[in-house]
């Protein structure tokens, strides 16, 4: 294990993961702290992770023929109020301008916490005819949302997403939509993020606020906790009716139409950290990394060690690899530790030695291995062991998530599993609000989803004891 | 000239060249007006205007060694006040925050009018020696201020801009730095925009709020007005002796760093509207349009064609051509007068006899040329068009420029000019802020810029009549 100042300053990850996470926050250079609580500075290697996120999903949702939009950051209070249950669930945690210049505004307006009332509210203006539907709309921005409590990526009061907004001619249609985000969101964070998930729907008590159905993607962090990672809402017509949103359909009648909205944020980057990384630091996928290889001269000063290092960027770049190299003056232990801990997946070692050779040294990032490459393999050998990391991350944090996912019959069951060996928990579950909240208070978790993928794993509702077809998995989550 | 339901609704350019502006923004389906006064809605055609724009940047400035961050969307009012010039100038047009949830806040926060101050802060923290510069930053965000008038793209409560925040060791890098930032809006303008520019320093009087130095792009609009279109400023080290930015320098010693910042906003998009548009519509350069070819089917009932159609988009595509078809049931009247409106560069017809004899018909937006185009040579010509649209359009904007920019030696010759001819006035200028104070009091105009490229006009200042060696631009300013 390579040592240097980095490492030997982060806490031990099994001894304090709170810590051990904001460690790796600051000393990885992704965030710096502003002057107001819970708004965080996205430095570049953190922005450049979340570049790639929007890369990855942007391409989608426009091959998807969705279009990207921009709305306005404030809405007045009159109009956050039009549906019932959504202000309930939004007001008490928005940020208020009262004041513009110096004079004081008549309507207070808020920073919007997610736009589904704007997007309604234009909706009205524009769609008169079923030809207008459906309405397949993106936009990325930061929202507020004025959390107590507030940790890097986890909990911003500012944090950047994108949140798609489309409206659907007919309920089954807009259905599809919802089902189809969420596969989206599950595909970036299987085959891009590396991270493995449980896919389902929330119970009543845990979905949007004004939704009709809520369903998510949920990952197992390393300590076992469970990261909302993206969300999908179905609406049914209750937007539009509180909006006053009606087009001709295709027999010309007056109709509502159906209306779903879905996110993702940068909390994915926390989910990162918290999936792949270790005691020296980041970890990253290679499909995400802003550095996917690093290549670091050894005994730099000796002839052509310098030159061959600036040959190995130049191939590999033209292969199509983010690579760098560290040609500062740092020793090499240095720079071993430093792009551990800004998890670049691939190191690649070239001194006199390799040279003469004709070979480099690669080291993986996740699990210390080194393979020496023959220089006349590099980009094809480079771009192998790139997919090799990738996949091994993924199977790795896949056989981490079955491991830890148990199963139990009774609620006796469920806190024992809960206090040895913690993880997530699937039960049966009878469907019934206070079953559900009982389970919160004595088991300490949360309805995480309702997989799509149902197993019988007992046949009555721990909590009630009523027959139950229906199977929930809980967890603490983030 | 294509009639139909939009070209009959729109205002004639050259009666009521604000109300076409309003029309276009609108019938176009670029804006649509939110419940806040000065907050628009960028519809998708708009946003993809913008998408483009960012592409070309985004591109540019990394090529140039910058990179993406996020900083906060709020400003504590302490914040904001550390730089004495800076405040007075954005104080006045910001919103303020002053509650969070149900609580009122101890400080009130501003939504960024921009971001210098909170740049400065973070560089605070993470800059201390020289090995840390430069820093070249940008974020792509929405900034507000909070204006008495409002209008469409041209001045918003809320704009979506960049905005490039740099630190550099020396006075030279950071001049350095305005300028080439400064060449970059140009190349864009002029190379994409097809918008020829003027470009120079600002006065004193007009330069940023807490900048030494201001430079600027202009362009010129239709209605001959100046359109500010990028800015880039030099701060020398005011800010950072502000903010307590320090750093060793190679010599061991602490120092400040110098300081830049350059902005560009959504605004071209109002810029590109008004070069360019004539009273069929917006009429886009093609390398910035997020449709450069619009293929119409003609007899669409007719055996053939609509497959005949769709083979040209996919061979379009293919070829890397921005391409649509309209397969609406719409008549191609209809057609051709709707995406006349959308500035469509180029439109494809493509009927039976076109079938028969292995042809399509172009029709180049900005001037009704039509061209009979053999199908064999349908990528090559295609593209060819498109070039020359771009390079047309340039040259056209460029003549309107040069043939509406007079010099003047007297005051009276100004006004003359100005109300006679209108556009830009080049006299020669003492440097004093009385004599600008007082062209802008007599002659309406304001100092667009200090032009780089000078020419010696007149002996003396056409207010004060002392002999001055600086040629000054004079215009009105949107």
């Amino acid at each position: 294990m390579a040592k240097g100042k980095n490492v030997e300053q982060i806490t031990d990850m099994d001894v304090d993961f709170a810590q051990w996470f904001t460690d790796i926050v600051t000393k990885a250079g992704l965030i710096d702290y502003s002057g107001v609580k819970g708004f965080f500075i996205l430095r570049p290697y953190a922005y450049a992770l979340w570049e790639n996120i929007q890369t990855v999903l942007d391409a989608r949702f426009k091959e998807l023929g969705h279009e990207n939009v921009s709305m306005p950051l404030l809405i007045p209070e009159s109009l956050l109020q039009k549906e019932k249950d959504h202000v309930e669930g939004f007001a008490p945690e928005v940020g208020w301008v009262t004041h513009g210049g110096s004079e004081e505004l008549a309507e207070r307006l808020c920073i919007r916490p997610t736009s589904e009332t704007l997007f309604c509210d234009h909706w009205s203006n524009v769609v008169s005819s079923w030809r207008d539907l459906p309405m397949l709309y993106n936009q990325w921005c930061s929202v507020l949302r004025w959390e107590k409590t507030t940790r890097p990526f986890l909990r911003h009061r500012e944090f950047l997403w994108q949140e798609g907004h489309t409206l659907h001619e007919t309920a089954e249609e807009a259905e599809l939509e919802t089902q189809q985000m969420l596969n989206v969101y599950a595909e970036l964070c299987e085959e891009y993020l590396a991270m493995p998930v449980v896919k389902g729907r929330k119970t009543d008590k845990e979905k949007f606020a004004g939704a009709e159905a809520t369903y998510t993607v949920e990952c197992m962090m390393h300590d076992k906790k469970a990261l909302q990672s993206g969300t999908s809402h179905y609406f049914g017509d209750g937007f539009a009716r509180a909006f006053d949103i009606q087009f001709s359909d295709r027999e010309n009648k007056l109709s509502y139409p159906h209306q779903t909205s879905w996110g993702l944020s940068t909390r994915m980057i926390g989910g990162i950290i918290m999936t792949h990384g270790d005691n020296n630091g980041l970890n990253l996928p290679p499909r995400i990394a802003p550095v996917q290889v690093i290549v670091i001269p050894i005994a730099a000063h000796k002839p052509g060690v310098l030159d061959k290092a600036s040959e190995l960027v130049s191939r590999l770049k033209q292969a199509g690899v983010r690579v760098k190299s560290d040609t500062s003056d740092q020793s090499p232990g240095w720079k071993f530790a430093e792009h551990e801990m800004k998890g670049v997946p691939l190191r690649i070692e070239i001194g006199p030695k390799d040279i003469e050779n004709d070979q480099c040294m690669a080291v993986l990032r996740y699990s210390g291995e080194k393979i020496s490459v023959p220089l006349s393999a590099l980009e094809e050998q480079t771009k192998q062991l790139l997919e090799q990391i990738q996949k091994s991350l993924f199977e790795r944090a896949k056989e981490y998530l079955t491991s830890n996912t148990h199963s139990a019959e009774t609620l006796d069951d469920v806190k024992t599993i809960l206090n040895e060996r913690g993880g997530f928990v699937k039960t049966m579950w009878c469907g019934n609000l206070e079953c559900e909240m009982k389970m919160k208070d004595e088991a300490g978790v949360t309805s995480r989803c309702i997989p799509f993928e149902q197993e019988r794993v007992g046949a009555v509702c721990p909590i009630c004891k009523e027959p139950s077809d229906t199977m929930v998995v809980w967890g603490v989550a983030y």
